[in-house]
């Protein structure tokens, strides 16, 4: 059977890459999977999963053969991970990435990136809190969004076939513009985020640590995703400040309209603040 | 054996009490359990789940011989239902709530029942989105907290009886000030639910419902308790206005300092930020 890509090239083989990389594998999705990670024990952990055919410490000889390239990396190495492959690439080369926000990333690659190559932002709406090779998934796609942001003739003709790769791995394929990209994340994932950590924080030091002790499900389900990755959370926080900035604005926004009518006992009011989120939630 | 109660009334056969009721005779922890409910449809599953020994929609009746009445309507049906009872409750009887605020039930309650009953502020920490005796589990206290707020000679001595039987339910017993307690849930509970209201208000509207319908597990897992029930919430808000305010002022300082973080675009600060919480929640 005819392959949508012959060789695709895995570069950082976490959670998302690593979850890529085993589904290729399993699904027999290409010919040729090669990964590259700066850690040994990573690579060896690709290898022992069966997620690639051959695994490198050096980015140039992962991609010199690829029809595929996915940036998996910490999205801080993406730009100097660019400016190592660039010159080693092959001419029709399809660069993609999986990283959380997507301006920013789409205008550095289409500067560091020579003609002849293609690149389109890429994020699969998937993942856990947690990290790593160790952490990835089969099946981790399924049933999930994958985003992509083309932005030109040649990146909309490549988000055909990356559309198809992503059905193939059980995901559902959009393509949306970079910026209305970032500004949904930023309402959808990095706000959430931002408020778990300050709830973290508001909570830590109450009645030493009481407060913290007696936590429900609640807290728990709301704070899960402050366990999340420090480093990552910078990165985005960098990359995205701008449109987060706003969200939490946003959020603001309704936190002054909620402590209005704490503040007033306004029973009706608050019923129907609580209900018209409840009937949204309830909902998804 | 000896039971730790003869005869119990459980006012109020929703999720709480249902769940109370249900193990009360799974456990055999008192001879008799009586609940009573507005909803006839209520009292015939709570029959037909065998929770409870008799049902009846008569509150005074449901306490007539009852060593201990539970409390397990909505807050704010508490105080119309203490004055109905009051007449009826026999001298000795120990009467406890589940409510999920305390310094406001604890003083009206003080003020509304007579001589010679001793009144003692409960609220075990469990529960799920989900309400009504159809939602009520077996099991549901199974190592979560139940806290209890003495504030006089008479029901700290009726806190340890009551403390035998929260742990007989397999909840862990623990008794602090009705302020303390009101405080402390203001932190890992209701403003968590605020948030999570807010949360989802700031998410509806933009672009067009597009954001909602990205949304991945962060959103979901932050957003989940938004759907409780609304009625419940405002009883919530209204009852603990003033520890909520001040929890949300509390949050939006560190929502400040992040903020400013983000405007700087301070990696150090950010990563600071984002790990010391992390690892606090990671602990959980």
């Amino acid at each position: 059977m005819a392959k949508l890509y012959n060789n695709i090239a895995i570069l950082g083989l976490g959670l998302i890459g690593g979850s890529i990389a085993l589904d290729l594998k399993k699904r027999r999705l290409a010919r040729r999977v090669v990964g590259y990670n700066r850690s040994a024990p990573s690579r060896r952990a690709a290898l022992r999963r069966r997620a690639c055919d051959a695994v490198t410490g050096d980015p140039v000889a992962a991609v010199r053969d690829a029809d595929l390239v996915v940036l998996a990396t910490p999205v801080r190495h993406i730009p100097e991970l660019l400016r190592k492959i660039a010159p080693g690439l092959k001419n029709g080369a399809v660069v993609t990435d999986v990283g959380s926000t997507k301006e920013n990333i789409v205008r550095r690659a289409k500067k560091l990136l020579p003609k002849g190559v293609v690149f389109v932002g890429g994020h699969p709406i998937a993942g856990t809190e947690k990290t790593g090779m160790a952490s990835a998934l089969e099946g981790l796609f399924e049933g999930r969004w994958w985003v992509f942001t083309p932005d030109s003739a040649a990146s909309k003709k490549a988000t055909k076939r990356l559309s198809r790769l992503a059905k193939a791995l059980g995901a559902k394929p959009l393509a949306i513009s970079p910026k209305e990209h970032d500004e949904i994340l930023a309402a959808i994932s990095h706000l959430p985020h931002m408020l778990a950590y300050a709830l973290v924080h508001a909570a830590m030091g109450l009645q030493g640590g009481k407060a913290l002790k007696l936590s429900g499900s609640s807290f728990r389900d709301v704070t899960r995703i402050a366990a999340s990755s420090a480093q990552m959370w910078t990165d985005i926080g960098l990359d995205n400040h701008r449109e987060i900035l706003r969200m939490i604005d946003r959020h603001e926004q309704f936190l002054k309209k909620l402590k209005g009518l704490l503040a007033k006992r306004d029973a009706k009011g608050l019923e129907k603040f609580f209900e018209s989120a409840a009937r949204v939630r309830r909902k998804l």
